[in-house]
């Protein structure tokens, strides 16, 4: 006899429920039933805050909590737990209201994510917080691993300017100095301005903001590149 | 020969620390010193916003995903953990740095309530999850039976317009009527029109936004008065 689909998610999760019915609520929208996977997702999201902090504060023992902050959020927001649920194959073992399921809902970013969540929640109430901490750090060792190096996660500006005040210079100035096309087709034209070492870079972009980053980043590898040349 | 100001703190906390520097550590402000408490307020929010999940999920069986949020961020936020601080005398202990003392450190909400977290994290360093959890539910349970009834969570705006959509009438209508005085002593009166049954009240506050949760407080008491009037 073939296996069901949620018997089939249960070996892709590498977990046995003991109740069973627990990954069946896990895997049931709100548009699908009372019984739905919200309750569980509001204890699962809290779970998987607890053990990712703890996985990341003893693996940067040299990182500050701003830093921490911004590592977790990488490994926990809404695309990371999408991309979980992808790859392990949610879509095919979730249960959706006939709405929902027309609109391809099974393949949407915020479906996924909260029946992950839910899913932690599940395991938690199924095993225990021993074996649902194993399997969560399973399952987000090789995510934290794989992260970018702590200085890339911030944003261009906010680096530019930890890179100025570490050496006690002012803040770059941004200027608008182009706005080219109309309504939602808008192309901003930025310049970023630092007064030592001098120089004057553009960004372009969408948005104003967009082109102050991009401003900000082509500033950074300036300086970065200065700063090699000067060293050699 | 008399108590330290941690030996006391830890009396209090009724939890005996194996390694009493992680208490050192965790009173310690930033403004004090380079190990400080940041890293252990990260790691303890995560595991008090778990503890503090977990008991409301068990503790409140029917209630949604978004009021266990409501309750929960009751529970955890600022001010209420800088009454657990001051009603263990958390600012007997602080290890605060000159400036930080003499402005008054030890009684500000912020740092208060960042060392109780910080705290959390070094009991959970010291003696793993389990101790901590217990310890954790000693000091939660008493304040998560104290809190006020689910309905009352929620702001006057809200509860008005759940009130009328559950009954499938349109929403209330608000408008600023009068605006007296000038800058922060301004006085706004607001009137929130509802079509059935129908009724205008008023609303005064400092700023907008009150005014109208004023209103919105007084339709909801002529509403439920009205109620009980029709029952008798």
């Amino acid at each position: 006899m073939p296996l069901q689909p949620l018997e089939r998610l249960e070996k892709r999760l590498q977990y046995r429920f003991q109740q069973p019915n627990l990954l069946r609520q896990a895997m049931t929208h709100r548009s699908s039933g009372h019984l739905n996977n919200e309750r569980l997702e509001f204890l699962g999201d809290s779970i998987l805050g607890f053990v990712v902090s703890d996985l990341l504060y003893h693996h940067y023992p040299e990182v500050t909590e701003g830093d921490l902050s911004r590592l977790r959020a990488r490994l926990v927001r809404g695309e990371s737990l999408a991309e979980i649920a992808r790859e392990l194959d949610f879509g095919d073992a979730l249960l959706l209201g006939q709405g929902e399921m027309k609109s391809g809902g099974h393949r949407r970013d915020s479906i996924l994510a909260d029946s992950v969540e839910a899913v932690i929640g599940a395991i938690y109430l199924d095993g225990g917080f021993k074996s649902c901490e194993q399997w969560l750090q399973q399952l987000m060792k090789p995510r934290m691993e794989a992260l970018p190096p702590v200085a890339q996660l911030k944003d261009p500006k906010t680096r530019l300017q930890e890179w100025l005040q570490a050496r006690k210079q002012p803040v770059p100035h941004y200027e608008v100095e182009r706005i080219e096309g109309e309504g939602h087709l808008q192309s901003f034209t930025v310049s970023c301005s630092i007064n030592e070492p001098k120089m004057v870079v553009q960004g372009q972009g969408r948005s104003r903001r967009k082109a102050e980053q991009e401003a900000a980043m082509r500033a950074i590898e300036k300086l970065e590149s200065a700063k090699l040349e000067s060293k050699k």
